[in-house]
C-alpha cells in the first residue's frame, strides 16, 4: 500500500459534500416538470457513497485546476448514469427492489413509470451536461476533449446494459472466473473506468503518457470494487449495508466467494488493490487522493 | 404547397432503404449479448415510417456530399433514441401495448426486463455513434460540430421524455391548447426537429443562416406530426395504423381533434404544413427533398 496518502474517510467525505452541491446545481439547470421532478431529485439526491465522482476528483487532483469544469461536468455526468441504472436495476421487472440506501426506491415513491422515465432522462441529462457551459467559470474546453468525453461514457453506458444483461443469464449457473470477470468489467468496472478516463481526457488532454497508467488503475479498481461488493453482500449486515443482505445469494446470482470461496475472494480483492496501487506509483505523491480512495475501497463496510 | 417536389412516396422509399442499410451496419458494429441483440434489433428493424432519418437526408440534400458521414450517424442516432422510446412507451408499466407495427411488441417478444434494458441500451448506443468513424470515408469531422450534435441530440430526449410526462399528467384533464402544444413540441416536436437540426450543423457547418429557416421548418413540421397523428388515431383503421386505433379516446387523451373538432384539426394540421413550406422557399429548388417529406407527412394514411 502506498504511503501516499490522506485519512481515506476524509478525502471522500470531502468528495462527497462537492459532488452533493454540484450534482444539486446541475439537476437545478433543468425544467422538469412533476412527478419527473420529484423522482429526478429522489434517484439523485438521497445519497451513496459516490465513489465515480470522487474518482473523477482524485484524477484531476493530479493536476489541479486543468480543464477543471469538464472534469466537474463528466463528475456529475456519471453519477447520473450510475442513479439511472440503479433506478431502473430497482423496477418490479428487475430486481424488485423496495429500498435503496434506507429510503423507498425510486418506484416505491413515485410508481413504476415516473421511476422508468426518471432513469430515461437521467441518461439523457447526463450527455447533456458533458457537452453544456455548466461550471464554466472562463474559456470553453476544447471540444474534441468533451467529444472523447461523450464517447467514453456511452462506451461505458452500453457496456455496463450488456454486463446487466450477462448477469441475468449467468442466474442460477456456475460460470467460470473467466466469465463473471467479463460480467464484472462489464456491469460495473466499464463506468468506474470511465469515470478515471473522462477525468485522465480532461487534465491531461488525451496526449499524455500517463492515460495508459490510469486506464490500468482504473480496470483494477472497478473489478475490485465488485468483489469487494460480493464479499460485503455476505458479511455485512442489512443495516449497515442499507441494503437487503444476502440478496446474491437468495438469486442464486454467480459470486466470487461462491466460486472461490470467501477466504481466496478477500485474497484477489487485495492483490488487485495491489495492481491499482501499482498502476499510480510513477505519479508519485501527486496521485495521493487517488490512493486515499483505492484505500477506502478496499477497507469499506458498505 | 411548393412545387419543387418530388413524388413523395418515393422520396421516403428511398429514405428508408438506405436508413435501413445503415441501421442494419450500426447495430452489427456493437458487440450484444443475447437476448438483449434480439431485443435491440427487434426493436429497431422492424420497420417504420423513419420520418426522422429522412429528414436528416433530406437536409443534407441541400448540399449534398457535405460532412455526409456525420448526416448519416445523426440519421442513425435519432432513430434509435426513437426506438427506445416506443420499447419503452409500450411497456407494461406505460401503454402496456402489445403490438407495433403489426408484430408483438418488444417486451412481448423478449420479456419486460430485457425490452427496458433494450430501451437503455439504444440510448447510449445512440451517443456512441454520433461520436464515433462509423461511415466515416476520408476526413473526420470536426469535433466541435458533433459536440453540437450530442447537445441537440441529449436536449431533444431530454425534452422528449418531459413531454410523456407532461402527456401522463393531462390524461382525463381538459388542457388548453396552449398547454397541448407544450406537450407535443416536447414529445415528439423535438425530436423531428432535432433530426433536421443534427443535419443542419453538419451540412452548414453551424455558421450558414440557413439555422434558423431550418429550425422554422422543424418546428412547424414537429407539431404538424403530432396534430396529423392525433388526426389518424380517430379517422384510421387498425388495420392501416399497424397499431390499435382509437387508442387516444379510450384512454381519455387530451387530443387536438378532441380539443377543436376534427375538421378544425385538419385545417390547423394544414396551417402548419403551410408554415412549414413557408420557411423553404429561400432554398428554393435545393430543398425539393424536404418539400416531398413535407407532403407525404400532410397526406399519409398512417
Amino acid at each position: 500500500m502506498s504511503s501516499f496518502t490522506d485519512a481515506p474517510s476524509n478525502v471522500l467525505a470531502e468528495a462527497q459534500e462537492r459532488i452533493q452541491q454540484d450534482l444539486l446545481t446541475a439537476l437545478d439547470a433543468f425544467f422538469l416538470p412533476e412527478p419527473l421532478k420529484g423522482a429526478v431529485y429522489h434517484a439523485v439526491m438521497l445519497g451513496g457513497k459516490r465513489v465515480r465522482p470522487a474518482l473523477c476528483y482524485a484524477v484531476a487532483d493530479i493536476r489541479p485546476g486543468v480543464n477543471a469544469a469538464a472534469v466537474r461536468r463528466a463528475a456529475v455526468a456519471v453519477e447520473l448514469i450510475h442513479c439511472y441504472s440503479l433506478a431502473h436495476d430497482d423496477l418490479p421487472c428487475m430486481d424488485n427492489d423496495l429500498l435503496r440506501r434506507g429510503q423507498p426506491t425510486c418506484h416505491v415513491a413515485f410508481g413504476e413509470s415516473t421511476a422508468l422515465l426518471a432513469g430515461d432522462i437521467l441518461q439523457s441529462m447526463a450527455f447533456e451536461i458533458l457537452g453544456s457551459r455548466l461550471f464554466d467559470q472562463s474559456t470553453a474546453v476544447d471540444a474534441s476533449i468533451v467529444l472523447k468525453q461523450v464517447q467514453i461514457l456511452a462506451t461505458a453506458t452500453s457496456k455496463m446494459v450488456c454486463g446487466q444483461v450477462m448477469d441475468l443469464q449467468a442466474e442460477g449457473q456456475h460460470v467460470s472466473q473467466e466469465v463473471l470477470e467479463n460480467i464484472h468489467r462489464n456491469k460495473t468496472g466499464a463506468l468506474i473506468s470511465a469515470a478515471i478516463m473522462m477525468a485522465a481526457v480532461a487534465v491531461f488532454e488525451g496526449t499524455d503518457q500517463a492515460i495508459p497508467e490510469l486506464r490500468k488503475f482504473g480496470q483494477s479498481i472497478g473489478l475490485a470494487f465488485q468483489v469487494q461488493d460480493d464479499i460485503l453482500d455476505i458479511v455485512a449486515e442489512t443495516e449497515v449495508l442499507g441494503k437487503t443482505a444476502g440478496k446474491d445469494q437468495q438469486a442464486d446470482k454467480s459470486t466470487y466467494p461462491a466460486l472461490m470461496g470467501l477466504e481466496q475472494a478477500k485474497a484477489y480483492a487485495k492483490e488487485l488493490h495491489d495492481q491499482a496501487f501499482a498502476s499510480l506509483v510513477s505519479f508519485g505523491d501527486s496521485a495521493r487522493m487517488l490512493n486515499s480512495i483505492a484505500v477506502f475501497l478496499l477497507s469499506r463496510k458498505s
